[in-house]
């Protein structure tokens, strides 16, 4: 029995930090992934082992079934219908036991997604032996949600063969789930990534599990399809970011400059407003794709000025800024800022050429570049061979 | 018969470019100076020609008086007490005498301050023979108020031997006019800035005239004394603005994006305001000099962000801001953007060997760096002998 899901990162295409405040942040999910896919071992393996493989990092780790289930007391029966978040009692089990695998400190990082790994495990399939690899197209820890997407992608092929599901075993290549199925995907999603970030907002798992484009404000989620296909050139800067040091920066500003930072953060929920109407509309109808993607620029040259405002950007940024407007292309920065990755438009006309000459100059400063569509599908899944 | 009249140049503090739609914008004088120095020929001279010598350009020019007779006929008697505009026929007959100079056309800039020149003159001082020399510690057309403080300069030296103004002609060394005197001088300057600019908006001759801070709003200008002794580095990037192309992208990109920009222009109108405070507050009562400069830092790089958002930042200028970030300096674009100068804070507590650093690195980029005080004081006189 082997099922493969895989589950698209996300960008922030305008809004961040200001929809702490209140304003309107805009996301959306792009078609680089995270790939796992589950053998369950059949008696005939003689094998009693959970196994999990991230291949990226070249790091396997196994456990005895016998060490889980004596592990988890309470987990008797799989509950795969109840998304329910790990109890003190469990963290405490699933700490000892990542803290027994010996983690080489460069790759410490890799801890809490072990962890979250061990729970949603457990608690959607039990003690069944197996073995699960995972690969992402996804920078780790660099603002494209690639922790998220390896929980969605996780829970939606630890779901696939449970009676809380129903799917054509038979379809060949990959498939979709229903939207039942997806909110439960998603709730599962959100419990890893409670386990590894403490407070996740829910808008990366959200992203990947539905795909495509989402407004949010103030708690609230808007899914919307884009009527637009747009490419970003997503530039890992490799600057580690303090998520929690610039959010809190941020409010400081605000708490120093109150009125000035409120109009800047409705500054930016307008930016947002027009960002998703932009998306929204039909072309050829209202706007030609030309004038839609010049509109998203200025908006994006926008939205990276009042970021700059807010004093969360970086040398780093700067650099691939100055570097894209060379060739007249518009960036800005995506997700916490103080490094991280950026994003500029790759507009449909330009050629592919100048594309070349521009990544090239951006892996030259050190920078790692991904091209990645934008608004594509969430959530898929796949049986038989793994592709 | 020998006067001298220095006159400041002047930085934009805070609000440039949404001053135009409503907001509060900071200016102040800078000690730069552009010196203007009148030797009257005495009939033992035996010389009949109005001469003036630019000194920086390294240019000469020269009329005879009975030429400027002829091409004035109705400036009968000169005009000192009363400012008025050049006449449409005045105008043409100035623009006669400044086509047969045969300007090259490497200075051909220079047409309009010689046409200013020669409107003052003729104005104030009608048909005498002098010789004029002018020097400027300022770079021209750069945005620092080249122009206007020539044209202040240039009117307090006319004005100085007029029944206009009394002043003590025994001082030794560089001497204030009274305040009704110092409004006289503003007014022919802004009739010489007029024949410069066209539609001047009368800040820059204003500040040359009175020094000090001013603060100004929908034409309503507000004087203001610093308490705070300030020290910028004034980076010239060289590279020439078109100031009306970059006001009207402004207003183009207004009507594009009215919500969000409006929200921009009332940030850095509060970022404005808020600067204001700070420079009036008492030392060290209220904020010590460091917390005072620190926060007008931070209302630095909130305007430059802004000025970003409004999309008349430029390569040069994102150079300057990268260079000074690395020594953890705030910098922000001064004026029209678009290339032109860069401000940078120099905190009192900054050494001299950073300020060295930071200069010669910018200076190998091609930039030209001066340290100015900001706030001083306005036009001013010295009699005598040239310093």
């Amino acid at each position: 029995m082997e099922v493969q899901a895989r589950a698209p990162g996300k960008i922030i295409l305008a809004g961040e930090h200001a929809v702490v405040h209140g304003s309107t942040a805009v996301a959306s999910s792009i078609d680089l992934y995270t790939y796992v896919s589950i053998h369950f071992s059949t008696p005939s393996d003689n094998d009693d082992l959970l196994k999990l493989v991230l291949k990226d990092t070249a790091v396997e780790f196994s456990w005895p079934i016998g060490k889980i289930k004596q592990a988890f007391p309470e987990s008797a029966a799989p509950l795969s219908a109840t998304p329910n978040s790990c109890s003190v009692e469990n963290a405490k089990s699933i700490a000892s036991l990542v803290e027994q695998l010996d983690i080489p400190e460069a790759k410490f990082g890799l801890a809490s997604g072990v962890s979250a790994f061990l729970w949603l495990y457990t608690s959607i399939q039990g003690f069944k032996p197996a073995t699960v690899v995972v690969t992402s197209e996804l920078p780790l820890g660099s603002g494209l949600g690639s922790s998220a997407s390896f929980c969605v992608a996780l829970a939606a092929a630890l779901l696939a063969f449970t009676d809380s599901v129903s799917l054509d075993l038979k379809h060949k290549g990959w498939l979709s789930f229903g939207v039942k199925e997806l909110d439960l995907v998603n709730k599962w999603a959100f419990e890893g990534e409670k386990i590894i970030h403490g407070k996740p907002s829910g808008i990366d798992n959200t992203v990947s599990v539905y795909g495509n484009i989402i407004s949010f404000r103030s708690g609230t989620l808007t899914h919307m399809k884009s009527n637009l296909s747009l490419k970003m050139l997503v530039t890992n800067t490799k600057v580690g970011r303090n998520t929690k040091a610039l959010v809190a920066g941020v409010s400081e500003r605000m708490l120093r400059h109150p009125d000035a930072m409120a109009f800047v953060f409705s500054a930016v929920d307008s930016i947002s407003k027009e960002l998703t109407t932009v998306l929204k509309l039909h072309t050829p109808d209202d706007l030609s794709v030309t004038e839609k993607e010049e509109k998203i620029e200025e908006l994006m040259e926008m939205n990276q000025g009042l970021l700059q405002c807010m004093g969360v950007s970086h040398a780093t940024i700067e650099t691939v800024l100055r570097t894209t407007l060379k060739y007249k292309l518009a960036s800005k920065l995506t997700g916490a800022g103080g490094g991280g990755c950026v994003l500029t438009l790759l507009p449909t006309l330009l050629s592919g050429t100048v594309v070349d000459k521009v990544v090239a100059e951006l892996e030259s400063c050190g920078f790692q570049c991904f091209i990645a569509g934008i608004g594509g599908g969430g959530v898929e899944i796949s049986f038989g061979a793994s592709s």
